[in-house]
């Protein structure tokens, strides 16, 4: 290395890489987006130069903290709660949750498979065709079909203005005020019961917060119309497992599409991987895109550098 | 029935219904559409009052010659093909083929169905679950995927629309030229090699006639991409089955979705019911929503009653 091209070197900005899976691949993926920038995939220490930014999913302990003249964290993840509950980010420290249009388009259309699967009866028929039975059942149109979706956010709104456009009658229910063209909108804790009475798919998409933890209950499935159907993409904190399995066995549930779970893996000796109205996936609703995810950061890199808001910044009052 | 009645009920318009199946419950449909009318569910003569209107699925021999009087043949179907082989409607009477919009719904909310289940997955993380193994795969985009829809007309025209909306890359190929907005169009039979080159997905709309009976055929599938996904919910007559198998059963093609086959119900002794790459239903894409279905017929009928264009009349030429 030339003197000029190790000042050089010096005078770049920084970014360190702390993934615990492949960072050389996110590296790349990054220096191919911010070609004046140092990406390194190695701890940097106190007495290095500055890194201003890290991106991070769950930090080892220390990681964060060890990093000198830290300015901003870019959490991997959609869902920051393992982040804020390590207490590894120092408050002072704005942390940037992922909201990369990859993460959303898959989650609308993982959330649209399973719905519409479960609409127009997919599983039913291959079982009735594993038994050699041609037997027609009744068909409903969307449009005499009602869903409650849980979460008017990034991922939340996407999904509700596909349904409203596949003619299903859309309720959404979020924390806060908000309004999406053609559905129902509800906010706040009272209006829950509402936003979800009769609903034949209720589809879970918020962030996982105090206020949001355990929602999913004995209570709120009580108004769905029955023979529902329960959608979670969102994590499995929100669902009282206890009050779900009951519901899927007295029928008032005729089946859960589940992605998320309190333990992943789901442990085998789990009753959800058994139930026969259940259906889970190993949490791949909304897997992180990576080349659409990197692109994201970047621009968010970008907008810190230029003095411009930074988007998506994690209100931690909120937890979100 | 007073003398006053009686005359108003001879001066009404008559219309047949030659259903088979449950003629009173469509007669309750269309009275309540067409109120001036005398709604028929049992034969009329020749000798009794001309009888202008029949509405009919497959008719039985003679039903149609014997109506007195009639000028317009609507079929309670979307496909016409049984209807016209009958031989039984006579040249000179116009055929109006069933394009209700439920129909067109159904059909579009089952395709994507059955496309977004293979797409994200959903029948081999079934597997996985039966298996115990939390074993996440691959997932790709709907905008790393090229769908090619064959037909453009009441059906495939907003089934292409529906993939356009969730980013798939969209072919559409139909017999004559049309224009999609976000799809790539061709027509004719030179260009539908190049409308299927590389499709992950082939979804057949096709209207069965002269010029697409047999048109899925070995030449046809050896063009998609390798372990492509073939949905049919046109017609079995278009498709090879002998071919199908033999690209199911190669990897060729990783799975089928077929609702309809050349006879139905399917006989249980035909290898579809038993491929372990094919999933089957018993022809309930697009059920004919009869109150929907009703309206759009009752309303060609106020057309041709006051000299409008009827819609949706059958080319017999082109054979739909």
């Amino acid at each position: 290395m030339t003197q000029a091209s190790r000042t050089m070197l010096a005078d770049m900005k920084r970014l360190f890489i702390a993934s615990r899976g492949n960072p050389e691949h996110l590296a790349q993926l990054f220096r191919a987006e911010l070609p004046d920038f140092d990406v390194l995939t190695e701890q940097p220490k106190d007495g290095d130069a500055d890194v201003p930014y890290i991106v991070v999913g769950r930090p080892l302990p220390g990681v964060v903290r060890a990093v000198p003249g830290l300015k901003l964290v870019l959490s991997l993840n959609a869902g920051i709660e393992h982040l804020l509950a390590s207490g590894e980010v120092p408050e002072e420290l704005p942390i940037v949750r992922l909201v990369d249009d990859g993460l959303a388009l898959g989650m609308a259309e993982w959330v649209l498979a399973q719905a519409l699967a479960w609409h127009r009866n997919l599983f039913l028929y291959a079982e009735l065709q594993s038994k050699g039975e041609w037997a027609p059942q009744p068909e409903k149109l969307a449009n005499e079909r009602k869903v409650t979706v849980l979460g008017a956010g990034a991922l939340g709104r996407p999904v509700a203005e596909h349904f409203v456009r596949l003619g299903f009658g859309t309720h959404v229910w979020a924390r806060s005020r908000h309004s999406i063209p053609g559905a129902s909108t509800f906010s706040g804790t009272d209006q829950l019961p509402e936003a979800a009475r009769g609903a034949d798919i209720l589809v879970n998409l918020l962030p996982l917060t105090a206020e949001t933890a355990d929602l999913i209950d004995a209570d709120l499935l009580a108004v769905l119309a029955d023979g529902a159907f329960f959608i979670n993409a969102a994590r499995g904190g929100h669902v009282v497992d206890a009050d779900l399995i009951a519901a899927l066995d007295s029928g008032k549930l005729s089946g859960a599409a589940l992605d998320v779970f309190r333990t992943e893996p789901l442990p085998i000796e789990d009753p959800l991987w058994q139930h026969p109205r259940v259906r889970l996936s190993p949490h791949v609703a909304a897997p992180t895109h990576q080349h659409m995810a990197v692109k994201e950061m970047a621009a968010n890199i970008r907008r810190f550098e230029q003095g411009e808001p930074v988007r998506n910044v994690v209100d931690r009052s909120l937890g979100y």
